[in-house]
């Protein structure tokens, strides 16, 4: 089974092609273009290289946020429309769960955070422990609750994702030697690890129609908000 | 600073460019082409995507080894050429260091392990504790040595490297519950483990001339094993 996948729920562009024993390619790019410049020929290269065709793939993977509403919107529509065209399923990954997933087999509390504007993060609480898994649900919370919630548990914390270097300080003054801040190589989303968790998610059967996949938002838009202001009254 | 990596110590080619706050680019291949035939338009592709041209690179690292002699021989001639050519300086990792870095903050002892034919592996030690460290020098050594030195130590071990398929059953009879695997995306080569490795040494003033760096083999090629035979008489 092979399978693409991609994230680009950040400023970072990211595309990895897996087999059943093997990661194939990866390409990261973490660079001022933007994603509708960028991604579609990181695809190209990266699947020439392997020397496959994109009908050669049998499962299209993505990050399905939360994150940049434009970054999903272009990731899915990609994923989409590549998988609608060649008929083959589609794998929906959390963006915070990719995150976690760059730090493998580390013991502290995995806590991915992602700016979600203002003061707000994009969070939730991974571990591995028999495995990998999720022990702390996915919100959008504001910075100093979460850092207050994670006080209160006393364990170490390991950060890592986009809001890392805006928070880094107050992450610092609220946690001081319970905060981990990982090398930044693995501080940002790598397609390699949407791949991987989407690989055993097929062997869960959590397979899916292009039809049926949705970004994950976790929040309305500004412009959604600002249409239901006006609307309101 | 800008730092260019690269590994190619293995069958896995890859190359990154790191600046002092981010990764900008990193691309890995784990396909049958040669290192002679990709190594240098991938070398492109990745300067091309970030916008730099050779000259604004400050610093050259390279994974020095141990792994395929004529791999290492490859990256070490091309990394040479280019930072001669330019009069820039090199930084040389271990191939071992390197992938042990692909794991960061696991409380398990890191124990890479490269393929040295016949029963044979290269192996060193490295753990998290108050940063990364080597605990185990590097070395060739027989598989089952290891394993029962491994084995007196009664620790969790965590196994990555291009020998790791090959063993993995010997291990497990070995060390049963005590030996860990990764997922599979971070078991091979990544050059910005070798590049953020060689952000720490530049900061240490571990600086070389091009002319400087040599690779480390560790043992005999069979080539030269064989002329010795031939001369002993």
């Amino acid at each position: 089974m092979k399978i693409l996948a991609l994230d680009t729920s950040s400023i970072v562009a990211t595309v990895a092609v897996l087999d059943d024993e093997k990661l194939m390619g990866e390409y990261i790019l973490n660079h001022k273009k933007t994603h509708s410049q960028k991604l579609m020929p990181m695809m190209e290269e990266v699947l020439k290289s392997c020397e496959l065709s994109p009908k050669e793939i049998d499962v299209f993977a993505v990050s399905l946020g939360p994150g940049s509403f434009t970054g999903l919107r272009i990731g899915l529509a990609t994923i989409k429309a590549m998988a609608q065209a060649l008929d083959k399923p589609v794998v929906g990954v959390s963006t915070l769960e990719g995150l976690a997933f760059n730090l493998v087999h580390c013991e502290a509390l995995i806590c991915p955070i992602i700016d979600a504007q203002r003061d707000l993060v994009y969070t939730g609480g991974y571990q591995w422990k028999q495995g990998f898994s999720k022990v702390v649900e996915e919100e959008v919370i504001a910075i100093e609750q979460l850092l207050m919630n994670l006080k209160s548990r006393k364990e170490k914390v390991i950060f890592l994702g986009d809001a890392l270097e805006k928070f880094r300080e107050l992450i610092i003054r609220e946690l001081g030697d319970l905060a981990i801040f990982p090398p930044k190589t693995l501080t940002m989303p790598r397609a390699s690890s949407i791949g991987e968790l989407a690989r055993r998610k097929v062997q869960n059967g959590e397979l899916r129609k292009a039809s049926e996949i949705l970004p994950v938002y976790m929040r309305k838009s500004q412009a959604e908000k600002q249409w239901e202001e006006r609307n309101r009254s």
